[in-house]
Parts: structure tokens; C-alpha cells; sequence
């Protein structure tokens, strides 16, 4: 097996978004397909694993995401030569209880395994009314979408997250340490077919600032940083740089995208690949350390900060201390209290 | 009982943030815990309800999110008086399988009804690997984050959502038709306590824009639209227009906040009030209609759109008459085929 650096895995998976295909060609789907899944069982992948990965490249083409379509295939074949990914490796259960499985999906295609996990939740569902397949040693599993959309094919609502590469700075920091770590929701709509939602956690993918740097355009604040932590405007420095999370800057929520972004890491990376119990805390440490630890932005008003940080201090701090209420509030209270009879205790003026 | 009308419901759940306390008075917690939980019993609520009301506005208090603290109480009460809430009234448990229950919480307290729901989930839980609960008929629940707190400190991974009042306007709409629709989600962190995120899906709350009106500023573009739906760049637009969700514009991504709050939505309000099955899909076409008929913004480029929508009719279109793809995709995979000897079928130029 030939190991990848982490810096060509980032760059085999950061794909061209092909925004504008004016030079375009057009191919019947159904001989895309055929090819595709041909393709696929010649480098060593087993029919029923080649037909998976054909239907999900298919969707993904169709639905006009071609970064995640047919256009990853020569990736994908580069990582089977190098010994990244086994073309034949079958996912296996682990553990499981009846509404939460884990699968070891053993480096093979992500597309399979990933199918395979969403049907076993979809019938472990349909007896306990919620289901949750988790992988660990998975591989790109394409759009994120399509396994949502396959439970709401079923008449069930579907999620499904994955975390990818780090090319995401976190808020008040300057450099990438999480991916844009999708989120995809789907149910069923009646006559409006199905309601998909299949999002990055980041304000855009970094293929669409290579669709700005081809196009010459500059791009709106929010989307990325420069490599010292500035507002990127140009695409060039963006590229260099880091995307932000959802929401952009901290004035603007971005804390908020962040924190998702941290959740999708928690409930894939974390989860599936800590055993239950103590091992998740400890993998959640090491990487609320990462991220605290952080070089930030010139302008941070302070450290990297984790979700709930500043308001379990603030509650620790007003528990010893006392809690300190606005004057408008204070005095709504003593009015509320005289007026039930219950009168509202002595509260002491700040400092 | 008396009937109170949108208007007023949605003055009554408009609260002020207190971001500023600087004329602020301190008061020791487990003082105003007491007298909450006094001033609750007085007005008719059994004293285990009383009891999880004022856990949860203390919670709220300590923590520095005054909104959703004893600062609701004269709110509350309001709405006890006018019958919208029955202090006395307990949730029970409608339907449910092992993972996936559904309670009526009766009008009671919302409080109350949502950390019992809490607790029957991580019960279940328990058995099953995962549980989720979902409430009707359930009254404002103060933090969504204390519920997903509550389950982290059992050792489980918690997430706690509830839609609210619709003062967002979805991405291209001019009017508000979702509430600012929180996530809340925890987990156990070891020598870290715990991460919580608890996060409206709005850029910001209403209350902070209220703050920026007090203190006189002008509020960044992302926030809000005025009236007429351009971006409001002072408070008193903002509040006689509508929030704008998590992302601000299209451009920087609030397509994905829209989306994040449509989640909240169907997973709460159409979920919990749904039998399940087809009345489920009838009232989210009811909703969808109601989100691709509102009036635009000056500059939308199309109307209202719902997740999934643009993506769905790509497919059918390609599907029925080919995809397109780039040129520079189409010659990669020419080149893949030659070298694996799978030949890639012929493609037309477009037009």
C-alpha cells in the first residue's frame, strides 16, 4: 500500500466545480452509466459494488453537481493505484445496538458502503421508528444528498453528514482545520416531489473560487481568508488562504457555520471512530485542543473559542457571584412579584 | 379561554436581549430560583412543573441568555391569564415506537413537557443506541441548548430543536414565514465539560437588533431587510422588516440558513403535529406553497425556491434529453477510458 501525503489527498479532493460548461458536450445519461460502471468493474471492483458507485456519479452529473459526478473519476482511480481505497473491501458491522450501528466500511468504494449502511438503518427504522448507521474507514461517498433522498424514497426522513479534508478555518482563526463538512436532509413532498437540502457547512465550496479566479471576478466578503487572516477579496489570496464556515465573519455568524461544521465533525470523525464511552471524549478533547490552540486573525477579539465555551464560564462565574440582571428586568420582576404576592428579593447595585 | 392573535403572540415572544446590563443589579442564583419557583406555584403550577420551569429560566439566566430567563416571566403569565397556557396541564404520550415517540403536550407549561420528553428519549436511548422525542401542542421551552445539556450529562450525544414565531424571511422573500428556528446540540468533552452549540438559524435574534437600536448604531448587511426588502443597514428598518436567516444574502449563503430553518420546521411543526404518514406530506405542501408564493425582494432573480428544487429539475431535464458536461471533464474521462481500454461513447456538442 502506498500511503498519500495529506496534502495530495487535500488536492485529489478538491475538485472543479465546471460552473459554466459553455464548451459543453452532451451525453445521453444511460450511456454515461453503462461507461461509468464499466469502468469501475475494470479496475477490480465487483458488479454489484460498480452498479453503487455508477448510480451515485449518475445522480450527482444529473442533478448538475458535476464536482462530486463522473469528472471524480480519475481521482478515485488514482486512490485504488495508490492502495488508498480497495475496490473489492465490503463494509462490515460492528457493533450495534437496534437504532445505532457502526460499520468498519474497510477502506473500500465509499459510494457502497455508504448505500449499504443507509438501507440497514432504513430497515432497522421501520421497526423501531429511527435508525443511525455510522462509518469509520470510509471513503468519498459523493453527494451527500442521495442517501438522504434514498431514505425519503422510502417515506422516512433522511440525514446524512459526512466530515472531509480540512481547507475550513474556524472562527477567530487563520488557518484550516476543519471540512466543509456537508449536511443533507431530505423528506417527502408530495406533489413537490421531495424536499432536499444537501449544504456545506462553509459559505461556499473552494471549487466555486476557482470558478471566480477562471471568471477574473472578485469575490464578496465571507466566502474566504487571506493567509494572514484577512478578508479575502480576491480569489488568488483565497486559494491560499482558508474558506469560512457559514455566515462568514464572527459579526456576521459565523460561529454559527463553524459550530455545524463541528457538529457534522463530532457526529461522523469522532463518533465513528471512537469506541463508545471514554475514547469519544478523549478524541474530542484532542481536537477542541487543536482548535483552541489555533494562530488567529489579526483582529480577533480573543482565542479560538468551542461551542458553549464563553456561557459555561459566564454560568460558573454568576453561580458563585450572583447573577446580574438588567435594571428594565429587575424592576419587571418587582412589579410582577407585588402583584402576585410574592415579593421579589433584595438584589444588591453592581461593583 | 381566551384567544390572543398573531400580533400579540408575537409581541409576547419578542424579548429583549439585555446584552448590556450596565445600570444592572446582582442577585444571588439560588435566591432567584426560589422566588421563580414561588411566583410559578402561585399561579396555579404543580410544584414538579414549577420546579423544571425555573431550572430552565435559571439555566438561562446563569448563563448570560437573559431573553430566555426570568426576564420571560411577565410574558408567561400574560399567557396563562389569557388561557393560551394551562400551568396545570401534563404531556402525554400519544404514539411511539421504541426510537421515535411523539407527545401532546396539552398546552402546559413547555418547560415541563420538554425536559419529561427528554428524559423518556434518553431512556429509550438506553435500549436502542438512539431516541427521539417530538412535542404538539407545546408551549415555549426556553433554551433549546439546556435539553441537549441535560442528555450530554448521561454520557449521550444530545439535539434539541423547536420551531418559533416566523419573523425570518426566506432567501428571495420580502415577508417573514419562518421562525429563527434554534439547534441545539451537545456532547460530553471530557476536561473540556462540554460543547454546546445552541444557535438560532438567523443571522442574529430580533433582540440584537433591538440592542443596536438602543445603543444607536447602524447593523451590518446579513442581519435584516427593510419593508421593502433591500438590505436594512439601520435597526428601525430591521424591525419593521423581517430577519434575514443564517448566510444574510444568496450570494454569501443564506439559501443554506433558509434551509437549516425549514429543517427545524418540518421536523418539528409539521412532524409533531402530522399524523404519520400522508398528512405529513400534505402539510409540508401546504408550507412550500406558502414559502414559492411570497412576494420577492427588488433584485431576486426568480422566485422563492424550496431545497432540492433547482437540482430536481436539472435532473429531469438531463435525464431526457443528456448532460452536459465540460469540455476539460469530458477529455479527462476520453483519456481514462483509453488507458483503462473502456472507450468513452460519443458526446454532441451542445446546441
Amino acid at each position: 500500500m502506498v500511503s498519500l501525503h495529506q496534502k495530495e489527498l487535500r488536492d485529489l479532493f478538491t475538485m472543479a466545480l465546471y460552473l459554466d460548461p459553455a464548451d459543453g458536450l452532451v451525453i445521453e445519461a444511460e450511456r454515461l452509466r453503462a461507461w461509468t460502471d464499466a469502468l469501475v468493474r475494470r479496475v477490480g471492483t465487483p458488479p454489484d459494488i460498480a452498479a453503487d458507485v455508477a448510480e451515485l456519479l449518475l445522480a450527482a452529473d444529473l442533478r448538475g453537481i458535476a464536482s462530486h459526478g463522473t469528472a471524480r473519476l480519475p481521482q478515485y482511480l488514482k486512490l485504488i493505484e495508490a492502495g488508498v481505497v480497495d475496490p473489492a473491501r465490503r463494509p462490515v458491522k460492528e457493533v450495534g445496538k437496534t437504532a445505532l450501528a457502526r460499520f468498519n466500511a474497510n477502506n473500500g468504494w465509499g459510494h457502497h458502503s455508504g448505500r449499504v449502511a443507509t438501507d440497514d438503518a432504513i430497515e432497522r427504522a421501520r421497526q423501531t421508528g429511527t435508525a443511525i448507521s455510522v462509518l469509520r474507514n470510509a471513503n468519498h461517498y459523493g453527494i451527500a444528498g442521495w442517501y438522504a433522498m434514498r431514505v425519503a424514497r422510502q417515506g422516512l426522513i433522511g440525514l446524512s453528514l459526512t466530515n472531509t479534508s480540512p481547507i475550513v478555518a474556524p472562527t477567530r482563526a487563520r488557518t484550516s482545520l476543519l471540512g466543509t463538512n456537508p449536511i443533507a436532509f431530505a423528506a417527502p413532498a408530495g406533489r413537490f416531489g421531495m424536499l432536499v437540502l444537501d449544504m456545506a457547512t462553509s459559505t461556499v465550496p473552494r471549487g466555486r473560487i476557482e470558478v471566480a479566479a477562471r471568471r477574473g471576478e472578485t469575490i464578496p466578503v465571507g466566502w474566504a481568508i487571506a493567509p494572514d487572516g484577512s478578508p479575502a477579496t480576491t480569489p488568488e489570496l483565497a486559494l491560499e488562504g482558508a474558506l469560512q464556515p457559514l455566515g462568514g465573519s464572527e459579526e456576521t455568524g459565523g460561529y454559527k457555520g463553524y459550530g455545524l461544521a463541528l457538529l457534522v465533525e463530532v457526529l461522523t470523525g469522532i463518533l465513528g471512530d471512537a469506541a463508545f464511552g471514554p475514547d469519544f471524549e478523549r478524541r474530542l478533547e484532542r481536537l477542541l485542543d487543536q482548535l483552541t490552540h489555533a494562530p488567529c486573525i489579526p483582529d480577533a477579539p480573543g482565542p479560538v473559542l468551542y461551542p458553549g465555551q464563553p456561557e459555561a464560564e459566564r454560568a460558573e462565574k454568576q453561580a458563585r457571584e450572583g447573577i446580574v440582571i438588567d435594571r428594565e428586568h429587575h424592576d419587571s420582576l418587582v412589579a410582577l412579584g407585588e402583584r402576585q404576592g410574592v415579593a421579589f428579593p433584595a438584589a444588591r447595585a453592581i461593583g
